[in-house]
């Protein structure tokens, strides 16, 4: 599959982009700076290439938006149209710096909600991705103990993004309605403050499943 | 340590009461009906009494808030006298039937914010054990895979809560702010989505702690 990713030369992007290239996707990561984009897709190797953040948006089936909360509502009303069609993977966290480890609450409720008021029904948002430490994600070999809760109201759109997951090398758990991203987006500030205190990296694990 | 169970007499209640009195505490289920509540009680058996729920609030330094959404704000209102000085665990989750595993907002945020906010800065509200299936909690032999995040604005009353949840046997962690609470309550309607899907009783676990 071909998959793009918004935003795609920070943390996460780079750590996407690796470890699903190495599943056999092909991946365009988009910048706002097309030369730095491709610059870093030449650092991160084979079946990755660098473009705008609309030839990412563009790129295939599913796009994957992955900037900071303070950019979040911009780079969508650029890519209105070369979304259109397409599945929304939103991975982004509302957080409000400095109070990272408090849990803050956008106008919409949650960061995708937003994506999906502000694309209109013609895109599938679904929300996912918030638990995984960007640290462990860009390590490809990296075993992440972690499950990923993806929320959406479009059940293809959902399980599509379930699969991609799961070519992470995570356990993907459908969580619900997209509305159910206001509690996976709250939870990561919950997790910020528990790094803090115990000097550590943490994830969240569902238990009882069969 | 003796601890009053507002609404005790329902499912939580019960359990709490169970395993709190086998770890040696002596506890205070109140009811609305303080007569259910004896009745209650006489079951439950030894270090167990029943009271009005003013009773249980005036019973000692904690008390234990468990009852559904609808009647929180209400319940509250009738004990701000009795609830002064005092710690109040507030453990409701403020779920909107029949659309249970759909994160509801109640308009303060979170029902432990709202809680804090009807009390005054008299009361210390700690939220926490939104994630315990009854079910496993009122068998005080079933060993329960979950962890219980527990928040508050006051360190003290925060350390107070997670020791007496040691005493449940289980693993409580401090989760930050009273704000957090946000995060806490809107995770339960994602649980019960999973426990609907999967048909199994989920909870949750923090991963990479030391």
């Amino acid at each position: 599959m071909r998959i793009g990713i918004i935003g795609g030369t920070g943390r996460e992007g780079r750590g996407l982009a690796l470890r699903w290239a190495r599943a056999g996707h092909s991946i365009v990561i988009g910048s706002r700076d097309a030369a730095r984009a491709q610059e870093k897709a030449r650092e991160l190797g084979d079946r990755i290439e660098g473009g705008t953040n609309e030839d990412a948006a563009r790129a295939g089936e599913v796009a994957v938006l992955t900037v900071p909360y303070a950019a979040h509502a911009e780079t969508l009303r650029g890519l209105v149209d070369p979304l259109a069609g397409r599945i929304l993977l939103d991975i982004t966290v509302p957080l409000q710096p400095p109070k990272v480890s408090q849990v803050h609450l956008p106008e919409g409720g949650s960061a995708a909600l937003e994506a999906q008021a502000l694309l209109g029904p013609g895109v599938r948002v679904v929300a996912g991705l918030h638990h995984v430490t960007s640290a462990h994600l860009g390590d490809p070999d990296h075993a992440i103990d972690c499950d990923v809760l993806v929320c959406g109201d479009d059940e293809a759109a959902k399980s599509a993004v379930l699969g991609l997951v799961g070519d992470l090398g995570l356990r993907g758990l459908d969580a619900g309605v997209l509305r159910n991203s206001i509690a996976l987006e709250a939870l990561t500030p919950v997790l910020l403050y528990l790094n803090r205190k115990n000097k550590t990296n943490t994830g969240v694990r569902i238990t009882g499943l069969p």
